[in-house]
């Protein structure tokens, strides 16, 4: 399997090459292939045709790209702090242009538009400013992206600690769909607790559900923690309640993609089922959500929209040939809503939180109040 | 899709052409194509290669199998009654032959060997019988042969009659895997309650798990149900709870492979994770069960054993690539157990048995012995 995905980051500025180096997600997981984008075209590529995926991994990847672009735009007039206000304003059109583009990539994607907002926001903090060049403009961005960059793998880390916590050496560990470093910079967030172990002797055996319809438990997950030398098996998602039955899993981490104020957390379809089979064979049941994830303008779960996908996903994709009747309805739902009263914890980057979730998740909004992260950027 | 599964029976004998009839269940659901089978080895090709599966249907084809090499097997001397003894002897060699040679073609299938048995015992019941000619014997074989068939039939038929009281019109029906008419000659058993309400108009919003890693609801259920004219609708197995939360559906049926004296009962795999679903959204959970296979000597569902299968089946079968990195471990047992607390009723030829099973199946199998199926063969 080569190299170790604790050898990589999941994306990475080559400043002096004008450059973002990813893995190719899509070569995923026959070929590990590391790949140079350079033009917008090819950043744009990337999100559309998923070479880099995952909320947190695109919107970092997506803040490298604006930098670049605004980078290496050709200034009209020497960078001098009298021609200050005239190239800033071609920059400022140049900015405002690609980020539209970027952002059409990939338009569902929250944390894309989230952080070409904050980009755009550094951006114009220096519109009026005075006595600047622009190279202190670029520079500035660069820092930006970069911070974006250091949060994700701080609150990564955090949650890692705090998962670790919740087991002890030895555990068998199950999660599901890939809430992996290649969805994030570095350690992912249900994987977080199983790199950090791992790094640390804890001889986890780690479980990965293959997560129909788009198999990125066994694309990528599996994958991803093999590549490190972990103790991985895969199994169809059918099979969590025979294998919990064996007494083989510890403890459930999966990641998600909302939760609401009482703890109700939509995540990738099967989840919940998961979690069904996890409270009958009384395995604690985890929850990974950086607290950008935790929208408490939720009241309930009921209130998350649940995106319905195509029905070839289920009926064509991958396969060989056609494995379902023609014109036969799908029900394929993107996630499914997990209720709070199955999940054991909801680890994030300023704790974990428990039931009654409203109350906990609002000591966690306040710790995050008082002592925002604060961190160094690094390359 | 051209005409219905009802139109067809999955098993047909067509004697005057020396001939067996069947849907080439490897081209499915793709094409529908009728083979007619004649030489031994397209006999045992069929099995081998699944063209014919599931083990009622699997039965009968034996059945008829058998029947046809001895009907076409050349006699040393004139069919007189004269002669009756020599040609016995020959023919005697034939079928032990053929019915080796058959049952080499899968050999952990219980009903493909015990269906050979039974056509070897009625041959053999004629060994000493005087004044007979082996015309009469051949004509015997064939009765037996159609005899089991008709079971088959009866057994389904009245399992759909028991099921259909069970449910009501318009109501949303879940299945796993494949207990459809493919399996058997006619009906199918978990779906025979579909297949019977559908006839009499009882309007059933049907969904199908696709049953991973074989793919039979998707390939098989999925297309014998829609090709009929119901209303069917096909999900990926981690998706069953996320639809009994929407309350699309009213019961579940499913078929077994075995149960046990206190009506734990094994099935495909992740059947008994769909259990744990109906339980939690209050969803009735049906086990349909020919009285056949179930094993009052097994004292619970913990001694049946469990096959593991090739993992090559979750990570490279049907797909156009491999899905899976190179070496990762595979859980994938063929088969769960559904703890008998799961289960709502177990539906069978000779009623409904519910909770307590132990003294519910008793009364089943006692009703069986006074009153055991009495059938009239047809071709």
């Amino acid at each position: 399997m080569g190299k170790s995905i604790l050898d990589y980051e999941t994306v990475e500025l080559r400043d002096e090459e004008n450059a973002i180096r990813i893995i190719d997600q899509t070569l995923l997981p026959g070929e590990t292939k590391l790949i140079d984008l350079k033009t917008g075209k090819e950043f744009w590529n990337a999100i559309y045709l998923l070479q880099v995926r995952g909320a947190p991994a695109i919107g970092v990847f997506a803040g490298f790209a604006l930098y670049l672009l605004v980078k290496e735009a050709p200034l009209p007039l020497p960078d001098t702090k009298e021609n200050y206000s005239e190239n800033f304003n071609v920059l400022k059109a140049v900015l405002q242009e690609q980020k539209e583009y970027l952002n059409s990539s990939r338009p569902t994607a929250v944390n894309l538009s989230w952080a070409l907002e904050r980009m755009e926001g550094k951006f114009l903090s220096f519109e009026s400013e005075e006595g600047r060049t622009i190279a202190d403009v670029r520079s500035s961005l660069k820092t930006e992206a970069m911070t974006i960059k250091a949060e994700d793998i701080e609150v990564s880390t955090r949650i890692g600690e705090y998962g670790l916590t919740l087991v002890k050496k030895g555990d068998g560990l199950l999660t599901h769909c890939n809430a992996g470093q290649l969805a994030t910079i570095k350690y992912g967030t249900a994987t977080a607790p199983m790199y950090l172990g791992f790094q640390r002797g804890y001889d986890f055996r780690i479980y990965c559900d293959e997560t129909r319809p788009l198999l990125q438990g066994a694309r990528l997950t599996a994958y991803e923690l093999a590549s490190a030398g972990m103790d991985v098996t895969l199994e169809c998602d059918n099979m969590s309640a025979s294998l919990m039955k064996t007494g083989a899993v510890n403890a459930v981490f999966v990641g998600c993609d909302r939760v609401a104020a009482n703890g109700d957390a939509a995540n990738k379809i099967g989840t919940s089922l998961l979690a069904l089979a996890a409270q009958h064979y009384h395995v604690p049941f985890y929850v990974c959500a950086p607290t950008s994830t935790i929208d408490r303008n939720l009241k309930s779960g009921s209130e998350i929209p649940i995106e319905q996908r195509k029905p070839e996903e289920v009926t064509e994709m991958w396969y060989a040939k056609r494995m379902a009747p023609e014109g036969i309805r799908v029900y394929n739902p993107a996630f499914d809503v997990t209720d709070h009263d199955l999940i054991t914890g909801i680890v994030t980057e300023y704790g974990i939180a428990r039931a009654p979730y409203t109350a906990s998740l609002g000591e966690i909004f306040a710790r995050r109040e008082a002592n925002p992260l604060c961190v160094t950027p690094r390359a």
